[in-house]
Protein backbone atom coordinates (compact mmCIF):
# COMPACT_ATOMS: atom_id res chain seq x y z
CA UNK A 1 0.00 0.00 0.00
CA UNK A 2 1.35 3.71 -0.90
CA UNK A 3 2.77 5.18 2.07
CA UNK A 4 0.93 8.37 3.26
CA UNK A 5 2.47 11.33 2.00
CA UNK A 6 3.37 14.31 4.75
CA UNK A 7 1.35 16.44 2.55
CA UNK A 8 -1.48 14.51 3.28
CA UNK A 9 -0.76 14.18 6.47
CA UNK A 10 -0.53 17.40 6.91
CA UNK A 11 -4.00 17.94 5.56
CA UNK A 12 -5.12 15.39 8.08
CA UNK A 13 -4.05 17.24 10.82
CA UNK A 14 -6.06 20.04 9.87
CA UNK A 15 -9.15 18.96 9.38
CA UNK A 16 -8.99 18.68 12.94
CA UNK A 17 -10.62 22.52 12.76
CA UNK A 18 -13.46 23.46 11.37
CA UNK A 19 -11.98 26.26 9.30
CA UNK A 20 -9.17 24.03 7.50
CA UNK A 21 -12.98 21.76 6.69
CA UNK A 22 -14.70 24.44 5.62
CA UNK A 23 -11.38 26.16 3.41
CA UNK A 24 -10.83 22.26 2.11
CA UNK A 25 -14.28 20.58 1.71
CA UNK A 26 -13.38 17.80 3.58
CA UNK A 27 -14.27 15.88 6.86
CA UNK A 28 -13.08 13.05 8.35
CA UNK A 29 -15.08 9.52 9.88
CA UNK A 30 -12.82 7.59 11.58
CA UNK A 31 -13.42 3.64 11.87
CA UNK A 32 -14.36 0.61 10.32
CA UNK A 33 -17.82 1.37 11.04
CA UNK A 34 -18.35 4.63 9.42
CA UNK A 35 -16.68 3.59 6.19
CA UNK A 36 -18.82 0.43 5.60
CA UNK A 37 -21.91 2.67 6.38
CA UNK A 38 -20.47 5.25 3.70
CA UNK A 39 -19.76 2.69 1.19
CA UNK A 40 -23.44 0.61 1.90
CA UNK A 41 -24.86 4.64 2.00
CA UNK A 42 -22.92 4.62 -1.83
CA UNK A 43 -21.03 7.64 -0.03
CA UNK A 44 -17.68 6.94 -1.37
CA UNK A 45 -14.31 8.27 0.44
CA UNK A 46 -11.71 10.65 -1.10
CA UNK A 47 -9.31 8.53 0.58
CA UNK A 48 -8.69 6.05 2.93
CA UNK A 49 -5.68 5.88 5.48
CA UNK A 50 -5.31 2.81 7.94
CA UNK A 51 -2.13 2.11 10.08
CA UNK A 52 -1.51 -1.54 10.73
CA UNK A 53 -0.06 -1.40 14.09
CA UNK A 54 -3.11 0.25 15.76
CA UNK A 55 -5.74 -2.27 14.25
CA UNK A 56 -6.33 -4.53 16.63
CA UNK A 57 -9.62 -6.56 15.88
CA UNK A 58 -11.42 -6.69 12.80
CA UNK A 59 -8.51 -7.05 10.66
CA UNK A 60 -10.49 -9.04 8.20
CA UNK A 61 -14.14 -6.53 8.01
CA UNK A 62 -11.09 -3.82 7.23
CA UNK A 63 -8.82 -5.59 4.88
CA UNK A 64 -12.51 -6.14 3.60
CA UNK A 65 -13.61 -2.71 3.16
CA UNK A 66 -10.31 -1.47 1.95
CA UNK A 67 -10.67 -3.87 -1.37
CA UNK A 68 -14.02 -2.52 -2.14
CA UNK A 69 -12.75 0.81 -1.39
CA UNK A 70 -9.75 -0.24 -4.48
CA UNK A 71 -12.43 -1.68 -6.90
CA UNK A 72 -14.31 1.64 -6.90
CA UNK A 73 -10.50 3.41 -7.58
CA UNK A 74 -10.50 4.84 -3.84
CA UNK A 75 -6.73 5.51 -2.69
CA UNK A 76 -5.97 3.88 0.62
CA UNK A 77 -2.54 4.38 1.96
CA UNK A 78 -0.50 3.46 4.75
CA UNK A 79 0.77 5.56 7.65
CA UNK A 80 2.67 5.08 11.29
CA UNK A 81 1.22 5.15 14.50
CA UNK A 82 2.50 8.81 14.85
CA UNK A 83 0.83 10.30 11.86
CA UNK A 84 -1.92 8.37 12.28
CA UNK A 85 -2.49 9.92 15.50
CA UNK A 86 -2.15 13.20 14.78
CA UNK A 87 -4.77 12.82 12.16
CA UNK A 88 -6.90 11.00 14.83
CA UNK A 89 -9.11 12.25 17.61
CA UNK A 90 -10.08 9.02 19.29
CA UNK A 91 -7.84 7.82 22.08
CA UNK A 92 -8.21 3.90 21.47
CA UNK A 93 -8.40 4.16 17.50
CA UNK A 94 -9.14 1.23 15.36
CA UNK A 95 -6.45 2.04 12.97
CA UNK A 96 -8.60 3.23 10.00
CA UNK A 97 -10.74 6.61 8.83
CA UNK A 98 -11.49 8.18 5.66
CA UNK A 99 -11.85 11.62 4.08
CA UNK A 100 -14.56 12.74 2.46
CA UNK A 101 -16.10 15.48 0.33
CA UNK A 102 -17.89 18.23 2.01
CA UNK A 103 -21.49 17.26 0.65
CA UNK A 104 -23.05 20.64 -0.84
CA UNK A 105 -26.59 20.02 -0.58
CA UNK A 106 -29.43 22.26 -2.40
CA UNK A 107 -32.17 23.69 0.04
CA UNK A 108 -34.38 24.64 -2.03
CA UNK A 109 -34.52 21.69 -3.53
CA UNK A 110 -35.24 19.88 -0.60
CA UNK A 111 -38.36 22.58 -0.19
CA UNK A 112 -40.14 21.64 -2.69
CA UNK A 113 -40.55 18.10 -1.41
CA UNK A 114 -44.77 17.76 -0.74
CA UNK A 115 -43.57 15.99 2.61
CA UNK A 116 -40.66 17.04 4.68
CA UNK A 117 -39.72 16.88 8.40
CA UNK A 118 -36.88 19.55 8.84
CA UNK A 119 -34.68 20.17 12.16
CA UNK A 120 -33.78 23.58 13.16
CA UNK A 121 -31.08 22.96 15.62
CA UNK A 122 -30.26 26.31 18.18
CA UNK A 123 -27.47 26.45 20.31
CA UNK A 124 -27.03 22.63 20.10
CA UNK A 125 -22.71 22.67 21.48
CA UNK A 126 -22.01 19.28 22.37
CA UNK A 127 -20.47 17.64 19.45
CA UNK A 128 -21.66 14.09 20.76
CA UNK A 129 -25.52 15.87 21.03
CA UNK A 130 -25.12 16.65 17.22
CA UNK A 131 -24.00 13.34 16.03
CA UNK A 132 -26.73 11.70 17.83
CA UNK A 133 -28.94 14.13 16.53
CA UNK A 134 -27.83 13.36 12.95
CA UNK A 135 -28.09 9.80 14.00
CA UNK A 136 -31.60 10.05 15.07
CA UNK A 137 -31.87 12.10 12.23
CA UNK A 138 -31.63 9.20 9.73
CA UNK A 139 -33.65 6.74 11.73
CA UNK A 140 -36.38 8.56 11.70
CA UNK A 141 -36.20 9.69 7.54
CA UNK A 142 -35.83 13.38 8.69
CA UNK A 143 -35.11 15.30 5.37
CA UNK A 144 -32.61 17.50 6.79
CA UNK A 145 -30.81 19.32 9.46
CA UNK A 146 -30.79 23.11 9.59
CA UNK A 147 -28.12 24.48 12.22
CA UNK A 148 -28.34 27.63 13.33
CA UNK A 149 -25.12 30.06 14.26
CA UNK A 150 -23.76 29.24 17.29
CA UNK A 151 -24.17 25.51 16.49
CA UNK A 152 -21.22 22.77 16.93
CA UNK A 153 -19.99 21.62 13.23
CA UNK A 154 -21.55 18.98 12.29
CA UNK A 155 -18.31 17.44 10.43
CA UNK A 156 -16.75 17.63 13.90
CA UNK A 157 -14.76 14.22 13.91
CA UNK A 158 -16.54 13.38 17.09
CA UNK A 159 -20.26 14.31 15.86
CA UNK A 160 -19.31 12.25 12.84
CA UNK A 161 -18.97 9.20 14.85
CA UNK A 162 -21.75 10.10 17.10
CA UNK A 163 -23.53 9.82 13.80
CA UNK A 164 -23.12 5.80 13.03
CA UNK A 165 -23.44 6.74 9.38
CA UNK A 166 -26.02 9.46 10.00
CA UNK A 167 -24.24 11.83 8.18
CA UNK A 168 -23.98 10.14 5.12
CA UNK A 169 -27.66 10.34 4.50
CA UNK A 170 -29.05 13.38 5.91
CA UNK A 171 -28.52 16.85 4.14
CA UNK A 172 -27.26 19.66 7.03
CA UNK A 173 -26.87 23.46 6.41
CA UNK A 174 -24.48 25.64 8.16
CA UNK A 175 -24.62 28.93 10.01
CA UNK A 176 -27.82 30.16 9.60
CA UNK A 177 -29.52 33.07 11.17
CA UNK A 178 -33.07 32.26 13.21
CA UNK A 179 -34.22 35.54 10.41
CA UNK A 180 -33.53 33.41 7.59
CA UNK A 181 -34.59 30.29 8.65
CA UNK A 182 -38.14 31.88 9.60
CA UNK A 183 -38.48 33.67 5.83
CA UNK A 184 -36.96 30.01 4.18
CA UNK A 185 -39.85 28.61 6.23
CA UNK A 186 -42.47 30.56 5.51
CA UNK A 187 -42.11 31.29 2.13
CA UNK A 188 -41.94 27.12 1.45
CA UNK A 189 -45.31 27.14 3.75
CA UNK A 190 -43.19 24.21 5.98
CA UNK A 191 -44.67 24.53 9.76
CA UNK A 192 -42.05 25.26 12.47
CA UNK A 193 -42.73 23.99 16.37
CA UNK A 194 -40.90 24.72 18.97
CA UNK A 195 -40.43 22.49 21.83
CA UNK A 196 -41.02 24.03 24.96
CA UNK A 197 -42.97 23.43 29.16
CA UNK A 198 -45.89 25.20 27.62
CA UNK A 199 -48.30 24.26 24.56
CA UNK A 200 -50.03 21.56 23.36
CA UNK A 201 -48.85 17.60 24.29
CA UNK A 202 -46.90 16.82 21.28
CA UNK A 203 -48.33 13.50 21.14
CA UNK A 204 -51.58 15.08 20.28
CA UNK A 205 -50.56 17.73 17.32
CA UNK A 206 -51.97 16.66 13.67
CA UNK A 207 -48.91 17.80 12.27
CA UNK A 208 -48.91 18.80 8.81
CA UNK A 209 -47.14 17.14 6.03
CA UNK A 210 -44.27 19.69 6.35
CA UNK A 211 -42.81 20.06 9.66
CA UNK A 212 -40.15 21.46 10.98
CA UNK A 213 -39.09 21.39 14.64
CA UNK A 214 -37.31 23.52 16.74
CA UNK A 215 -34.97 22.23 19.20
CA UNK A 216 -32.64 23.90 21.87
CA UNK A 217 -29.18 22.90 23.07
CA UNK A 218 -28.83 21.48 26.16
CA UNK A 219 -27.55 24.59 28.46
CA UNK A 220 -29.51 27.61 26.60
CA UNK A 221 -32.63 26.20 25.06
CA UNK A 222 -33.83 28.11 21.86
CA UNK A 223 -32.66 32.08 21.42
CA UNK A 224 -35.83 33.93 22.44
CA UNK A 225 -36.04 35.24 18.37
CA UNK A 226 -38.80 32.02 18.13
CA UNK A 227 -40.51 32.95 21.33
CA UNK A 228 -41.24 36.58 19.61
CA UNK A 229 -42.20 34.96 16.04
CA UNK A 230 -44.90 32.56 14.99
CA UNK A 231 -44.03 29.33 16.04
CA UNK A 232 -46.20 26.85 17.37
CA UNK A 233 -44.99 25.61 20.94
CA UNK A 234 -45.38 22.10 21.88
CA UNK A 235 -44.59 20.36 24.90
CA UNK A 236 -43.64 16.80 25.57
CA UNK A 237 -44.98 15.81 29.29
CA UNK A 238 -42.74 15.44 31.91
CA UNK A 239 -42.36 15.39 34.94
CA UNK A 240 -40.22 18.20 37.47
CA UNK A 241 -37.60 15.83 39.18
CA UNK A 242 -34.62 16.91 36.38
CA UNK A 243 -34.39 19.22 34.03
CA UNK A 244 -35.33 19.85 31.09
CA UNK A 245 -34.85 17.11 28.42
CA UNK A 246 -31.64 16.24 26.75
CA UNK A 247 -31.92 18.31 23.37
CA UNK A 248 -31.22 14.56 21.10
CA UNK A 249 -34.10 12.60 23.08
CA UNK A 250 -36.56 15.31 22.50
CA UNK A 251 -35.87 15.63 18.86
CA UNK A 252 -35.57 11.87 18.73
CA UNK A 253 -39.14 11.56 20.74
CA UNK A 254 -40.59 14.30 17.91
CA UNK A 255 -38.73 12.71 15.25
CA UNK A 256 -39.91 9.05 15.90
CA UNK A 257 -43.57 9.92 16.88
CA UNK A 258 -44.23 11.52 13.40
CA UNK A 259 -42.35 9.09 11.78
CA UNK A 260 -44.39 6.23 12.96
CA UNK A 261 -47.73 7.94 11.44
CA UNK A 262 -46.53 9.15 8.62
CA UNK B 1 -13.83 23.89 56.77
CA UNK B 2 -12.23 21.06 58.32
CA UNK B 3 -9.20 19.22 56.09
CA UNK B 4 -10.20 16.07 54.53
CA UNK B 5 -8.29 13.37 56.57
CA UNK B 6 -6.38 10.58 55.05
CA UNK B 7 -8.96 8.00 56.01
CA UNK B 8 -11.64 10.09 54.37
CA UNK B 9 -9.26 10.60 51.22
CA UNK B 10 -8.63 7.11 50.93
CA UNK B 11 -12.05 5.98 50.95
CA UNK B 12 -13.05 8.46 48.12
CA UNK B 13 -10.69 7.18 45.84
CA UNK B 14 -11.82 3.44 46.82
CA UNK B 15 -15.22 4.87 45.34
CA UNK B 16 -14.36 4.43 42.07
CA UNK B 17 -14.64 0.74 41.97
CA UNK B 18 -17.82 -0.68 41.92
CA UNK B 19 -16.43 -3.69 44.71
CA UNK B 20 -15.53 -1.11 46.69
CA UNK B 21 -19.06 1.25 46.28
CA UNK B 22 -20.49 -2.12 47.06
CA UNK B 23 -18.98 -2.44 50.33
CA UNK B 24 -19.14 0.70 51.77
CA UNK B 25 -22.48 1.02 50.61
CA UNK B 26 -21.40 4.32 49.18
CA UNK B 27 -21.41 6.35 46.00
CA UNK B 28 -19.89 10.00 44.59
CA UNK B 29 -21.68 12.62 42.64
CA UNK B 30 -19.75 15.42 41.42
CA UNK B 31 -20.38 19.19 40.68
CA UNK B 32 -22.69 21.47 42.10
CA UNK B 33 -25.60 20.30 40.28
CA UNK B 34 -25.84 17.14 41.73
CA UNK B 35 -25.72 18.59 44.96
CA UNK B 36 -28.21 20.83 44.35
CA UNK B 37 -30.69 18.14 42.80
CA UNK B 38 -30.09 15.64 45.60
CA UNK B 39 -30.99 18.37 47.99
CA UNK B 40 -33.88 19.65 46.31
CA UNK B 41 -35.14 15.64 46.22
CA UNK B 42 -34.66 15.68 49.92
CA UNK B 43 -31.93 13.21 49.43
CA UNK B 44 -29.00 13.75 51.89
CA UNK B 45 -25.06 13.51 51.46
CA UNK B 46 -23.25 11.50 54.02
CA UNK B 47 -20.23 14.41 53.57
CA UNK B 48 -19.18 17.00 50.90
CA UNK B 49 -15.81 17.79 50.03
CA UNK B 50 -15.04 20.90 48.35
CA UNK B 51 -11.47 21.98 46.79
CA UNK B 52 -11.01 25.45 46.45
CA UNK B 53 -8.46 25.87 43.99
CA UNK B 54 -10.76 24.26 41.80
CA UNK B 55 -13.69 26.28 42.06
CA UNK B 56 -13.86 28.61 39.18
CA UNK B 57 -17.23 29.27 38.17
CA UNK B 58 -20.32 29.42 40.73
CA UNK B 59 -18.32 30.05 44.27
CA UNK B 60 -21.06 32.03 45.14
CA UNK B 61 -23.84 29.06 44.44
CA UNK B 62 -21.30 26.30 45.49
CA UNK B 63 -21.16 28.60 49.01
CA UNK B 64 -24.88 28.30 49.34
CA UNK B 65 -25.16 24.77 49.19
CA UNK B 66 -22.55 24.37 51.48
CA UNK B 67 -24.25 26.76 54.13
CA UNK B 68 -27.18 24.60 53.13
CA UNK B 69 -25.40 21.15 53.64
CA UNK B 70 -24.40 22.68 57.33
CA UNK B 71 -27.68 23.89 58.23
CA UNK B 72 -28.40 20.21 57.68
CA UNK B 73 -25.90 18.53 59.79
CA UNK B 74 -24.06 17.08 56.41
CA UNK B 75 -20.43 17.70 57.20
CA UNK B 76 -18.00 19.40 54.65
CA UNK B 77 -14.86 18.89 54.07
CA UNK B 78 -11.71 20.79 52.57
CA UNK B 79 -9.22 19.03 50.23
CA UNK B 80 -6.42 19.88 48.73
CA UNK B 81 -6.22 19.61 44.99
CA UNK B 82 -4.08 16.77 44.91
CA UNK B 83 -6.48 14.57 46.95
CA UNK B 84 -9.79 16.36 45.33
CA UNK B 85 -8.44 14.78 41.98
CA UNK B 86 -7.87 11.27 42.59
CA UNK B 87 -11.20 11.39 43.99
CA UNK B 88 -12.71 12.82 41.17
CA UNK B 89 -13.15 10.93 37.70
CA UNK B 90 -13.59 14.48 35.77
CA UNK B 91 -10.96 15.93 34.00
CA UNK B 92 -12.27 19.63 34.57
CA UNK B 93 -13.80 19.29 38.16
CA UNK B 94 -16.13 21.81 39.48
CA UNK B 95 -14.34 21.57 42.65
CA UNK B 96 -16.94 19.98 44.56
CA UNK B 97 -18.35 16.65 45.10
CA UNK B 98 -20.68 14.59 47.25
CA UNK B 99 -20.43 11.21 48.99
CA UNK B 100 -24.13 9.06 49.15
CA UNK B 101 -25.13 6.09 50.82
CA UNK B 102 -26.29 3.71 48.47
CA UNK B 103 -30.37 3.54 49.08
CA UNK B 104 -31.56 0.09 49.69
CA UNK B 105 -35.19 -0.26 47.65
CA UNK B 106 -37.38 -2.50 48.32
CA UNK B 107 -38.92 -4.40 45.04
CA UNK B 108 -41.84 -5.98 46.71
CA UNK B 109 -43.23 -2.97 47.92
CA UNK B 110 -42.35 -1.25 44.91
CA UNK B 111 -44.68 -3.94 43.20
CA UNK B 112 -47.74 -3.13 44.97
CA UNK B 113 -47.84 0.01 43.30
CA UNK B 114 -51.04 -0.75 41.22
CA UNK B 115 -49.88 1.80 38.24
CA UNK B 116 -46.34 0.83 37.22
CA UNK B 117 -43.84 1.62 34.34
CA UNK B 118 -40.49 -0.46 34.54
CA UNK B 119 -37.04 -0.51 32.85
CA UNK B 120 -35.37 -3.41 32.82
CA UNK B 121 -31.78 -3.05 30.98
CA UNK B 122 -30.12 -5.89 29.77
CA UNK B 123 -26.29 -5.54 28.90
CA UNK B 124 -26.11 -2.05 28.75
CA UNK B 125 -22.68 -1.37 29.33
CA UNK B 126 -21.67 2.46 28.75
CA UNK B 127 -21.92 5.01 32.11
CA UNK B 128 -23.42 7.69 29.72
CA UNK B 129 -25.93 5.69 28.56
CA UNK B 130 -26.95 3.91 31.49
CA UNK B 131 -26.95 7.53 32.72
CA UNK B 132 -29.19 9.28 30.28
CA UNK B 133 -31.37 6.42 31.24
CA UNK B 134 -31.80 7.42 34.83
CA UNK B 135 -32.21 10.82 33.58
CA UNK B 136 -35.00 9.86 31.42
CA UNK B 137 -36.54 7.66 33.20
CA UNK B 138 -36.87 10.22 35.91
CA UNK B 139 -37.81 12.55 33.34
CA UNK B 140 -40.94 9.90 32.58
CA UNK B 141 -41.62 8.80 36.07
CA UNK B 142 -40.53 5.02 35.81
CA UNK B 143 -40.84 3.44 38.86
CA UNK B 144 -37.99 1.52 39.05
CA UNK B 145 -34.73 0.11 36.72
CA UNK B 146 -33.97 -3.61 36.62
CA UNK B 147 -30.76 -3.67 35.99
CA UNK B 148 -29.22 -7.05 34.47
CA UNK B 149 -25.77 -8.82 35.15
CA UNK B 150 -23.37 -7.68 32.80
CA UNK B 151 -25.07 -4.17 32.61
CA UNK B 152 -22.85 -1.43 34.41
CA UNK B 153 -23.15 -0.25 37.86
CA UNK B 154 -25.75 2.85 38.18
CA UNK B 155 -23.63 4.42 40.60
CA UNK B 156 -20.09 4.32 38.45
CA UNK B 157 -19.47 8.32 38.82
CA UNK B 158 -20.26 8.99 35.31
CA UNK B 159 -23.45 7.33 35.00
CA UNK B 160 -24.58 9.36 38.32
CA UNK B 161 -23.00 12.80 36.64
CA UNK B 162 -25.37 11.51 33.43
CA UNK B 163 -28.46 11.09 34.94
CA UNK B 164 -28.44 14.69 36.34
CA UNK B 165 -29.86 14.23 39.47
CA UNK B 166 -32.08 10.78 37.95
CA UNK B 167 -30.15 8.87 40.32
CA UNK B 168 -31.77 10.61 43.54
CA UNK B 169 -35.69 9.84 42.00
CA UNK B 170 -35.61 6.49 40.74
CA UNK B 171 -35.19 2.91 42.52
CA UNK B 172 -32.25 0.60 40.73
CA UNK B 173 -31.88 -3.14 41.66
CA UNK B 174 -28.78 -4.21 40.25
CA UNK B 175 -27.40 -7.77 39.21
CA UNK B 176 -31.17 -9.72 38.49
CA UNK B 177 -30.91 -12.65 36.41
CA UNK B 178 -33.44 -12.71 33.89
CA UNK B 179 -35.14 -15.74 35.23
CA UNK B 180 -35.58 -14.00 38.70
CA UNK B 181 -37.10 -10.88 36.78
CA UNK B 182 -39.59 -13.08 34.48
CA UNK B 183 -40.79 -15.06 37.71
CA UNK B 184 -41.07 -11.42 39.67
CA UNK B 185 -42.74 -9.44 36.69
CA UNK B 186 -44.93 -12.71 36.53
CA UNK B 187 -45.90 -12.87 40.08
CA UNK B 188 -46.62 -9.30 39.93
CA UNK B 189 -48.92 -9.16 36.92
CA UNK B 190 -46.77 -6.72 35.10
CA UNK B 191 -46.13 -7.38 31.50
CA UNK B 192 -43.68 -7.43 29.89
CA UNK B 193 -42.25 -5.78 26.19
CA UNK B 194 -39.33 -5.85 24.48
CA UNK B 195 -38.16 -3.84 21.76
CA UNK B 196 -37.22 -5.41 18.44
CA UNK B 197 -37.85 -5.01 15.10
CA UNK B 198 -40.85 -7.06 14.82
CA UNK B 199 -43.69 -6.56 16.44
CA UNK B 200 -46.34 -4.39 16.73
CA UNK B 201 -45.86 -0.47 16.41
CA UNK B 202 -44.86 0.55 20.43
CA UNK B 203 -47.34 3.96 19.54
CA UNK B 204 -50.14 1.48 18.92
CA UNK B 205 -50.37 -0.55 21.78
CA UNK B 206 -52.38 -0.39 25.02
CA UNK B 207 -49.97 -0.70 27.79
CA UNK B 208 -51.63 -2.12 30.40
CA UNK B 209 -51.52 -0.57 34.05
CA UNK B 210 -48.56 -2.03 34.69
CA UNK B 211 -45.76 -2.29 32.11
CA UNK B 212 -41.87 -3.07 31.74
CA UNK B 213 -39.89 -2.60 28.84
CA UNK B 214 -36.94 -4.15 28.18
CA UNK B 215 -34.27 -2.74 26.58
CA UNK B 216 -31.39 -4.34 24.79
CA UNK B 217 -28.00 -2.33 25.44
CA UNK B 218 -25.53 -0.92 22.37
CA UNK B 219 -24.14 -3.55 20.98
CA UNK B 220 -25.31 -6.85 21.57
CA UNK B 221 -29.14 -6.39 22.17
CA UNK B 222 -31.08 -8.21 24.61
CA UNK B 223 -30.07 -11.86 25.66
CA UNK B 224 -31.73 -14.53 23.70
CA UNK B 225 -33.82 -15.66 26.79
CA UNK B 226 -36.15 -13.16 25.77
CA UNK B 227 -36.64 -14.44 22.71
CA UNK B 228 -37.64 -17.66 24.12
CA UNK B 229 -39.88 -16.35 26.39
CA UNK B 230 -43.48 -14.75 27.26
CA UNK B 231 -42.45 -11.19 26.00
CA UNK B 232 -44.27 -8.89 23.95
CA UNK B 233 -42.21 -7.70 21.09
CA UNK B 234 -43.48 -3.78 20.05
CA UNK B 235 -41.01 -2.07 17.47
CA UNK B 236 -40.33 1.53 16.68
CA UNK B 237 -40.64 2.12 13.49
CA UNK B 238 -37.14 3.32 12.05
CA UNK B 239 -35.29 3.55 8.32
CA UNK B 240 -32.82 0.65 8.30
CA UNK B 241 -30.58 4.23 7.04
CA UNK B 242 -28.38 3.33 10.16
CA UNK B 243 -27.83 0.54 12.87
CA UNK B 244 -30.42 0.01 15.40
CA UNK B 245 -31.04 2.95 17.89
CA UNK B 246 -29.10 4.38 20.78
CA UNK B 247 -30.68 1.95 23.88
CA UNK B 248 -31.29 5.20 25.94
CA UNK B 249 -33.43 6.61 23.16
CA UNK B 250 -35.37 4.15 22.40
CA UNK B 251 -35.92 3.76 26.03
CA UNK B 252 -36.97 7.28 26.21
CA UNK B 253 -39.28 7.15 23.40
CA UNK B 254 -41.45 4.58 25.21
CA UNK B 255 -41.39 5.77 28.68
CA UNK B 256 -42.23 9.57 26.94
CA UNK B 257 -45.15 8.22 24.88
CA UNK B 258 -46.40 6.08 28.07
CA UNK B 259 -46.10 8.76 30.50
CA UNK B 260 -48.21 11.49 28.20
CA UNK B 261 -51.24 9.21 27.87
CA UNK B 262 -51.18 8.27 31.21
Amino acid sequence: MEKLSKAKSKELRALKLRKSREELGLYVAEGALLLEEALRAGVFPRYVVTCDELIEGGRDKIGGLLNKCRSEQIECFAADSGDFMNASDTVNSQGVLAVFGMPAYDLSALLDKPRLTLLVLDNVRDPGNMGTMLRQAAAFDSDGLLLLKGCVDAFNHKAVRASMGGVFHVPVFHELTPESVMETLGNAAVWPYVTGTRGKNAFEVSYPPRTAFIIGGETEGVQPFWGEHQVIEVSIPQTDKVESLNAAVAASILLAYRYQSR
